[in-house]
């Protein structure tokens, strides 16, 4: 198995990015919190102190160099490695979170975070390496293949269907149609940014693309899928809980990603085929536990969101009656419903 | 990567002996319950009747063949692919328990399923070709390497140090004593059942081994271990939870296998570096995958529970109070909690 050294490249270039993207969780919520304690409101009930406060901001730029970083990694690395990759980021905000933010991660968590390395691991030591590129009409030219216009006219008639049919009617009772309008067009926003970079990155090498349509019509693509995407993305984590969207778009996004560069760059194209069954277990496994992850911080936020509650903030308390009226539970304190929640499941 | 005939072999035994083991648990205790119901006295508490009951015979002989399925398998492949294949006798018998026997299989626990068959996948994908043996000499030869016998020296004087200073201790309050007691001999087991097996595979293919002592002397020690092994696994069954002491033991049991076998065999030589990487990933994921399937298990011996809601059975009323502690949301109707919550999270 040959390991290039742009492989090389786009694995560090993606590790960290994964390494940014996780901290400046940790980062901003510090932020937030520290704001939320010297103003007293919270960002959740329309508050905007946090813009003050430095330390919101050192997240965000700690964001956009892990968001910068994975898109330099993309030019580098097949998106076949470098998306799966992305699931380390929630590893880092889940590890720092336990460290910093006190917010003690679940045994089946530590699991989860092991299945995301040795899955990643396999990921990196079966990843395809790719055909140099030396303009952005070869692109042109991946993107114009038959099998890849079905893909993406698929794409588009999907994410049609679902925003004009079934986003007014159920949007906002099923999840998996917010989620599944920002994968879609994310599997695309990925193709472009590929593009795009690529064509970036020979520009800086002396070979300029800047001069072709081609290069700005992958820019305006990106800008559109982008757009659209972190629309639907907001709308989904607007109305439903984060710890549901997350690992539904992660496992769409990146499931489509892959296919649809599997489609475009041919990545499967002469690697056997234990390679490629390796690749996919190993993705799989990097799916599973990301999904571990972040099921079981949802068990866990009971018990974190008792430890940082501000005091003041809106919740609720509640007496439940058994089904002969008698007092089953009561919650005096003002805990947060999911709390109220955890405490009924647990409680019957 | 090549797949040898004899490996081919080993694999399909491992995974019919898996599949009968697996299914064994659920026959067993198909006629427990059939045992109790027509005497009214469980098995648990002292009742014998169950040896009456043809099923559970049956179940017995299932596992009988399981077992010698996987005795065979240990002759055709190394012990680093016959092994860590155990782990999907959980899976077989926790998905018919699902079926069979309506224990409702916890949905983290589907994803450690998922997880033992991909890591399962990737470790028989990688697994390393055997050398040819032609001898019981050949054996006796690889047993008789200073590495190994450091190996086996070592292995005795813990298991020595286990059970006579830390057994009476803390044998009954500390899990890993009698669980390490029989991983330790485990190992050794596994090395001498694989060393009976070859030689009597070469005897059955004309090439008789029982005219040599090291025949009988392996066979000697097969007795002697398994015996040790049994005897602290029933007492670790008897001290702790199942549910505790089958992944720990099957955790510290495939991985000293995985040691003994590749100390003695010599497994990863003539390997990448690469595949030897990819195999002990495989191998965590099928460990965390087991671990995952036996605490959920655990799990959803609560939720199940709740699952067959019957009608007059205690369910829970709420009343919600916001922060000023005015009433909120009042569910006055008997719902089930999960409702419960879904109005909580509406409401706020």
């Amino acid at each position: 198995m040959g390991f290039g050294e742009d492989n090389l490249r786009g694995v560090i270039l993606a590790l960290l990015s994964s390494g940014f993207i996780g901290a400046s969780f940790i980062i901003k919520k510090k932020g937030l919190r520290r704001a939320a304690v010297s103003s007293g409101v919270r960002a959740g009930v329309g508050g905007y102190t946090y813009l003050l406060e430095p330390l919101w901001w050192v997240g965000m730029i700690t964001m956009i160099v892990g968001e910068a970083a994975n898109f330099i990694a993309y030019a580098f690395a097949p998106a076949v490695l470098v998306t799966p990759l992305g699931a380390l980021s929630i590893i880092v905000s889940a590890v720092l979170a336990h460290f910093i933010l006190k917010e003690r991660l679940h045994k089946l968590g530590i699991l989860g975070c092991v299945m995301c390395i040795a899955g990643s691991v396999i990921i990196v030591i079966h990843a395809p390496m790719e055909l140099p590129i030396t303009s952005v009409q070869e692109i042109w030219n991946m993107a114009m293949q038959p099998a890849f216009l079905l893909y993406v006219g698929s794409v588009i008639v999907l994410v049609f269907i679902l925003s004009i049919h079934f986003a007014p009617r159920c949007g906002h009772t099923n999840v998996l149609v917010f989620t599944g309008i920002c994968s879609l067009m994310g599997s695309l926003s990925v193709m472009s940014v590929k593009a795009l970079g690529t064509s970036l990155k020979l520009t800086f090498e002396g070979k300029n693309q800047l001069i072709f349509p081609e290069t700005w019509f992958f820019m305006l693509v990106v800008v559109t899928c982008v757009i659209i995407q972190m629309n639907y993305l907001n709308k989904a984590l607007d109305t439903f809980n984060t710890a549901i969207v997350s690992p539904i778009y992660y496992v769409m996004f990146t499931t489509l990603t892959i296919l649809a560069s599997v489609i475009m760059f041919k990545d499967w194209e002469g690697q056997s085929g234990g390679m490629i069954i390796s690749e996919i277990c190993g993705f799989v496994v990097v799916l599973s536990g990301t999904i571990l992850l972040q099921v079981t911080k949802d068990f866990e936020r009971s018990t974190s969101f008792r430890g940082n509650h501000t005091p003041g903030s809106p919740s609720l308390s509640a007496r439940l009656y058994n089904g002969n009226g008698e007092l089953a539970k009561y919650c005096d304190e003002e805990v947060p419903p999911e709390e109220i929640c955890l405490r009924i499941q647990e409680s019957y």
